[in-house]
């Protein structure tokens, strides 16, 4: 099984190194991990962003999988690349994981970024508009469509010490995704 | 044709009058808008958040098109749920169709939430991770999403007065679908 591994782990200091560092994990659990940063890309070409584009699609076609890096990015939610990449393999059928290093809840998160209050039974931020609270970690699409085409949202009890680094959530989707394949396996040989 | 109107629309006070606007251009246009909110969802509901995902996932199961709106929403770049489902349409094939009524480049927008830096030839955050500077508005995944699926994301030239209320990127969304449509027919008649 190859899996795509999308996250704002690209943008990262050592992106590299934790490409890396997840394609080792999966190889202990028998799987392929794909990561963005495989490809090679001319950076100088004038066209650069279009090719990164064509190049993840490319690999997210040959994948049957994807573990997506929900951790709230530069906001109070995922990445929207991430997120994207999420509803495109949602779109081709294939199997959906992901996680996220922080489990508090969305509401509580934005209460970091703006001002909330209640107002005719909705939470509204400063702007007026309202705030999801149905006690997910993030936006319900996300969270759904994890637990409808693929597995729930992998979430650790309390934020790791470094949000970026701390794999444990990700090895979780590893192991699921490759007991998915072991259990394909077997319904096959029935 | 049927096109998904999706965005933080949503999450405006005025969001179904929204809605109804919307359909109302559509409607000018030869083509059928669908909003979120035409679902009747039982809010009192245990499950309401999921009963929510499957009535969107089964509304843009019954489109040909999709809408975005991708104006950036509580945070610099565009809503989650909305770019979820963005890629759940291109993932579909379906015809890819997104506005933002906020021209800023990303990299700019950026910097009004956090300091950036250079250092290496990168742009990066206060967090040390990077900031993409391809000079498109949003993450690139979404640009040349709509680029390759559909048609490139619609922007103003300026931001007009109103960001959520202002349908005019949104009309010229509605004339190109609209327009994809009257070709459709005419190549299927030569």
């Amino acid at each position: 099984m190859n899996i795509y591994l999308a996250g704002p782990d690209v943008f990262l200091p050592d992106a590299v190194e934790m490409g890396r560092r997840k394609a080792v994990i999966c190889a202990r659990y028998g799987v392929t991990g794909r990561y963005p940063l495989d490809n090679v890309i001319e950076r100088a070409a004038a066209d650069v962003s279009l090719q990164i584009f064509k190049a993840n699609e490319a690999m997210m076609d040959a994948c049957e999988a994807i573990i997506a890096n929900l951790t709230p990015f530069r906001g109070p939610g995922a990445d929207a690349g991430t997120v994207y990449e999420l509803g495109y393999m949602a779109g081709r059928g294939k199997l959906c994981l992901g996680y996220s290093n922080d489990p508090t809840l969305y509401a509580d998160r934005v209460r970091g970024f703006t001002e909330i209050e209640g107002r005719d039974g909705r939470l509204i931020d400063r702007s007026g508009l309202t705030v999801e609270d149905f006690g997910h970690a993030d936006n319900l699409m996300m969270i759904h469509a994890l637990e409808l085409h693929g597995v729930p949202l992998v979430l650790p009890r309390a934020k790791p010490a470094d949000l970026w680094q701390d794999l444990t959530a990700f090895e979780v989707c590893v192991r699921m995704a490759s007991e998915h394949v072991a259990i394909t396996k077997n319904r096959n040989m029935l």
